[in-house]
C-alpha cells in the first residue's frame, strides 16, 4: 500500500519533473536554476536535491521521462506498406508539434559537450528512434542493396535536420513540404 | 599597393581566424578564451579585439569565413541526372570529413539561444545549402507534386541529422550506409 507520505513525495517529484521539462525547453538547461524550478512547480526549491540529487540528476530524470514518452508514442510495425508509411510520417510529424521536440534540440548541446553526463542517454533516444524505424522498415520491400539500418539512420536524420532548420527560421522553412517530399521518396522506393 | 604594415595586419587576422575556428571546433565557443586564441595563433591576445572588436565579432568573422568556404566548395548545377546526383552526394559527404563540419554543429547551440547574435548568419549558412540544393534539383525531373524547395529542405536536413547522430555515436552509426540509402532514394525518384 502506498502511504500518504509516499504519494505526496511522488506527486512532488512529478510536479518538479514537469516544471523542469518546461523550463529546459524554454530557457535551456544552463539558464535554468533550482529557484526557477521551485517557482514554476510550486515545490520548495530545497526539496529538489532531495528528489534528484543534483541539477544533473534532474536533467537525467527529465530525459528518462522523455524517452519513455517517446517509446509509448511510437506505433506498432506493420507489413502493410501504406500503413507503415503513415506510421513513419506520424512519428516524423510528432517532433514538430510536441513540446518535447524543442527540448530534444536544446539538450543536444549538452550532449555534445565532451564528457557530458547525458550523452549516453541522448544516444539511447536516438537509438530508440532508429530501432523503431528499423522495425517498421524491415517489414517493407526495400530496394536491392538498401538496408533497413541505413535507411533508418537516414529517416531519423532527415526529421532531426528538417526540424532544426525550421526552429531557426520558421518563416522560411516549409517543413510540411519537406516531410511530404520524404513520404513521396519513400513511397516510390517501396510501393510496387 | 599594399603596405608592409597592412600585409602584416592581414596575416595576423588570418592567423587569428584559423586558430579561433580550430578552437571553437575543439572546445566550443563558450570555453574558448582570447588567451587560448592568442596562444594557438602566436598573435598577442591584446591585438584580437583590435581586429575583431569582441569575442562575438570574432565568432561572426569565423562564420563569415565558413560561409565563404562553403559557397566555394559547392559545384555547379547540371541537368545530367547522374552528375547531379554525384554533386549532391559529394556535398553531403563533405560535412563528415571537413573540420568545419563539427564547427557547424558546435555553433548550432549558440545560434539557437534566444537573442543570439549569430542566428542570422547561421540561417544564412542553412539557406546557402538549401539554395544550392534547389538549383541542382530544379534541373532534374522531380516526381509530380514534389517541389525543389521542399526536397532541398529535406536533403539538407538529412545530411545535418545523420551527421549529428554520427557525432554522438560514431561506432554505432554507419553514415556512409545512410548516405547510400539517400542516393538510392533520389535515383529512384529522378531516374527514368
Amino acid at each position: 500500500m502506498t502511504t500518504r507520505r509516499e504519494q505526496t513525495s511522488q506527486e512532488s517529484r512529478e510536479l518538479i519533473l514537469a516544471a523542469a521539462a518546461e523550463l529546459f525547453t524554454e530557457k535551456g538547461y544552463r539558464q535554468t536554476t533550482f529557484a526557477d524550478v521551485g517557482e514554476r512547480s510550486g515545490i520548495s526549491r530545497g526539496s529538489i536535491p532531495w528528489h534528484f540529487g543534483s541539477k544533473e540528476g534532474l536533467l537525467l530524470a527529465v530525459l528518462e521521462r522523455s524517452l519513455a514518452d517517446l517509446r509509448a508514442g511510437l506505433g506498432e510495425p506493420t507489413a502493410r506498406v501504406e500503413t507503415a508509411l503513415d506510421l513513419l510520417a506520424e512519428g516524423a510529424g510528432a517532433l514538430f508539434v510536441l513540446p518535447a521536440g524543442r527540448l530534444f534540440v536544446n539538450l543536444l548541446v549538452e550532449a555534445l559537450e565532451p564528457g557530458s553526463p547525458i550523452q549516453g542517454r541522448y544516444v539511447e533516444m536516438h537509438e530508440a528512434l532508429r530501432e523503431h524505424g528499423r522495425r517498421v522498415l524491415e517489414l517493407l520491400p526495400l530496394p536491392p542493396g538498401m538496408s533497413a539500418e541505413g535507411l533508418s539512420v537516414l529517416l531519423v536524420g532527415a526529421v532531426i535536420g528538417v526540424h532544426q532548420q525550421w526552429l531557426l527560421a520558421p518563416d522560411r522553412v516549409d517543413y510540411p513540404e519537406a516531410l511530404a517530399a520524404l513520404r513521396t521518396l519513400m513511397a516510390r522506393a517501396v510501393l510496387p
